[in-house]
């Protein structure tokens, strides 16, 4: 049967105090919106239109480039007269078949299932409301039902407002979403149908339901999984909820993979972590984009990954910032990274290689054994075999309009502040002496120093401290 | 009417297991009894007298520093005989008229309009007690009322301690948090008539209740807006959880302004914290001091700051570490710090300005576009507009006796590993060749570069490990 | 009397998803099973006797090195047929003699007091069970006691596993915890008489209860000090739920001993840590191994610290990595470390010394007032008292083949990006000018220095970005 998927992505979200739209706002590194998206498309669904209003047009452009493979639509509501009226907007684009599932732009964890089961309840043929039981249903709509008779369920027969329930109906739990599936031909309907007859003059979704039960059309309800899934955000606590929430969740997840976390609740996972099994992470590390550790792998606290490979056996030590951006970065087999180590866009270590304390490496290629242990940057190089590159060594790789290469050799060593003045290559087993600065290549297998010889002055006197 | 203050601030925190006295152990980075007189300082009282004791020396030095501006005076209670007789000592620096309102420097989280419903509850003729009702009122003194009448509420007629309550009494649930307010002369002539006739030999202020009885004043219950307002310290533990608490409700208002922190449970603000529109706070920060961050400032993970102007659009990257003390840090507007750099005192940073890993910036100014990017030091130096300061280099800026200052014009490029011998010039436009110290000013526009020819030996040997 | 121990070791632990023997999966930095040995060390057993199955080599080993003092003795059990099988493996190392006390590897925070109250429980003649009421008691095996009479409390009469309970008894809130103590003698006949015709077709340590029963041996219940002690591991989550409780409560000890921690919830101890008094520890710091803080210490957020001395009154900022692995590492008095330092083994600082930012120390001597504030690395040093090492100076400690050591006097005053090519000396007083690169001694007393004269080109023209 043909589905329709409209996503409610209109809203201003004043309480976010922000110039940003609300559906942008991000958790766990992602928009609202993307999550929502991004959950169904699974679900087959043949159209999919996304409702804009407050920022349209910057959340369309970011959800075009987000899902440039998937098939959007977006309908704009200008200006916003409810949530009726927010799905009208999607009637000219919708087919009169089949079953449209309505979800919501700032609810962002809904989860694949929960949706599969709100459109399977309704079956194309009844009104399928998303409802969950609340502790404290204070000032959400409540679900008035019917008397069950004695083969049956009890059916919904009313939405009603907090402000306007009875005594009776605030002790009912079960509260509407704001998540529903309804047979596309009479939604259009009853949509059409809809009146702003009431004191905020919107157009209600809500109100849909009156018209099921008049109609003729079963009302019934499907339930989430866990109540995370039908939470909203109307505000930074409440992202800051649900981004806790989320996170936790993630956390969970990957313990019940195998990997063992410090603390679950000092973990953020911004993206994708796929791991290898006897996965270590210390407290307080975040990753970022895609990430995959090996077997075996050991991420010291306090420390952040991004867009990166690291391979079996390797140690992260503390304090590591690893950002692989679009380019990535590797880590080979049982290297050892950090602490206070840097790896940037394009760095692609080999097995066993050393990356130590203050350390930058970028766009650069180190082969297997190779160590940079102390204070010492290489940019675009490439290093050979069990090169042991000095403390405080630089390569010079920018000329301050260009970037030039570095090439060093296998077996080779450089002594410590050295600066190698790109384009320059050090040939096998080359030994270059601590403090030299090159700009012309060195041959292999040979020492190459540039060294001034030091002059020791007997009669110098010490400057003394000046009044000031 | 006139108002008078006394907080009780004489005790000596066993518990604490500190030589420090009590009330100067910090929440959020300052003493509890300045969170305490800092909430006073808007209520317009005449007279805000400290009763110190334990300490006495070192809490009213530090409390005159903190509060240089207000007219605190100090009271010694010396021994410590009872809450009763701790008062006793301000009588004589006490008015005849007005209120006397009575707060503790060890309960540091009482906000502003409960010590004002406090006064207004007194109103110059009754007996207000600050009174709370607690879950779990074991070991809290109770507060016994009359029966109501039909038309009024029970009016307070005893303090009860815990151990001296009846089981009907102990089933009470609200408690004496310590704090009251009464007429002050009224106060001065129950406190004259305390008796220490009981087993721990002390005066005990909440023998006033039944004074207040018996003279036929009035006693009237005022509530906190919260619990956490009357808890008080009386061990590391109880610290930790009042800090805890505090920080959670800075991070809930922080976020109420639409500031958005990714874990309001990993936040910490020791001071004040001014933000823009958009602002957006990675885990694990600390703010401390004065720090005021722009419209769309991104902090990430792991920073520290303190004192510090970070202007619109900038983004501090994980691991920064900015302490600009009494001389202040700034960041201009799109400045992009870090990871792991560190600005110090006069770090003064114009727009757009680089400043990368392993790099430290103190008492300089950097020109708009100007960039450090990595494994630097810029110490006392002026640096120019778009200036590039290569990897490694450094200001020497301290020649054993004196600091020296550095002046690098517009459009400089430094290379690698330079070394500046403070006090130098670059002029305008200067390059200046990797790897070169220079102790000399280097012209406008060319480039200067100290440097020796390296030279290759073929017949060199490596060293060969030497058996231990 | 006689105290026989049996600790249950040799299963798989199939939910960690791990190839690591689940016994020796780490808390708080050790093997669960190395905690509950430990926590037998103080009870005075004859007999120590780990049932190894699953990875018995690798837990055997690593208990082995762990315990090389104790007298331990493990037995295999191979296959793995049940909990009563496990024990039976025992019987021939057991002593006829005394009391038996059975113990789960995978149990880790056991408390000493909790094991000899059970031992006492038994008192060699009766069956004692490790019992615990839980608030949800559903999947535990059942405590079914007699009715009390009138002057004696309830005998324990069965264990009922969860499955096979009636409603009635899974109403019980009493639970069995796997662990008890047994009189020896009789432990070793009831163990002879397990059957394994049950549905898994395994032998359950369970069944001898029913023995004693049987037997007339009263079978009693003793209670831990708190269920996190009874609490097992099956899983990484349940693993990380141990890690936080186990960490929260080394948190309130030492907060109880006066120090004070910046947030409980984020702290980490793996080892021991002593504290002196007035000792302040930041957010998110993690203590290995042994440390002990002296007097007035500051430790601030974000730091690691692994087998260290910090001596009173020192300072280490936030970003410190200090890892004294095996030979140590010590602050003296007074010193200041960090932000971004790291100190690795044999880094031994005197009092009044400071280590900068992004400055690496390692197997060397500083003597008091000694400082190194900047981007330097000092190795295989001997630091006299109040040299200044420059920014960016470096130890060429590595010939490539060997270490060797450097050796500084006295009031040296080491100007920047120096590299000292070990082995050398500096003598007392000597200065070294910034940029020199010293192959040989440099004198006492005198100005030092190797530095070429710097060239201006005033033709030259900057590189021009090329087209790519």
């Amino acid at each position: 049967m043909s589905l329709s998927i409209v996503i409610m992505a209109a809203g201003k979200g004043t309480r976010m105090k922000s110039s940003r739209p609300k559906v942008l706002h991000k958790l766990a590194g992602r928009p609202m919106l993307s999550h929502v998206i991004g959950t169904t498309q699974g679900l087959g669904a043949q159209k999919l239109i996304v409702i804009t209003g407050h920022g349209a047009d910057a959340v369309e452009q970011a959800m075009r480039v987000a899902f440039a493979q998937a098939p959007l639509a977006f309908a704009r509501q200008e200006p916003q007269l409810g949530t009726g009226h927010a799905v009208q907007q999607a009637v000219p684009q919708l087919p009169d078949e089949g079953t449209t599932l309505i979800l919501n732009g700032d609810v962002p964890l809904i989860e694949a299932a929960t949706a599969r089961a709100l459109v399977e309840a309704c079956g194309g043929e009844r009104l399928a409301l998303l409802t969950v039981v609340l502790d404290d249903p204070t000032g959400y709509g409540r679900i008035v039902r019917d008397q069950a008779t004695e083969d049956s369920q009890p059916t919904v027969k009313a939405i009603v407002e907090h402000k306007d329930a009875s005594e009776a109906q605030r002790a009912i739990r079960e509260v509407y979403t704001g998540m529903m599936a309804a047979p596309t031909r009479w939604l259009k309907q009853a949509l059409a149908g809809l009146r702003n007859d009431n004191a905020q003059g919107e157009y209600y979704l809500t109100d849909v339901v009156a018209s099921a039960v008049a109609d003729g059309v079963p009302v019934v309800a499907a339930h989430p999984g866990d109540e995370t899934e039908v939470l909203g955000v109307n505000s930074p606590a409440q992202l800051a909820d649900l981004e806790r929430r989320h996170q936790r969740a993630q956390a969970e997840r990957l313990m019940e993979q195998g990997v063992r976390l410090a603390d679950p609740a000092r973990f953020d996972l911004r993206g994708t972590l796929a791991c290898g099994r006897d996965v270590d992470i210390d407290v307080n590390c975040i990753f970022e984009g895609d990430v995959s550790l090996g077997d075996e792998v050991r991420i010291g606290a306090h420390c952040v990954v991004r867009n990166a490979r690291i391979e079996a056996g390797a140690v992260i030590h503390p304090f590591t910032h690893i950002d692989g951006d679009k380019e990535g970065v590797t880590v080979g087999e049982g290297s050892l990274i950090g602490p206070f180590a840097r790896l940037r866009p394009g760095a692609q270590l080999g097995a066993e290689v050393h990356i130590g304390n203050f350390v930058e490496v970028k766009n650069s290629t180190l082969a297997r054994g190779a160590k940079a242990n102390h204070l010492a940057y290489l940019g675009d190089a490439t290093v050979g075999e069990r090169v042991n590159y000095g403390a405080g060594s630089i390569t010079a790789n920018y000329d301050g309009a260009n970037k030039h290469r570095t090439v060093i050799g296998n077996d080779v060593h450089v002594g410590s502040n050295c600066v190698l003045i790109a384009p320059i290559t050090l040939g096998d087993g080359a030994t270059i002496g601590g403090g030299s600065t090159l700009s012309k290549n060195a041959p292999a297998g040979q020492l190459t120093v540039a060294r001034t010889k030091a002059v020791s002055l007997a009669g110098w006197t010490r400057p003394v401290k000046q009044p000031k």
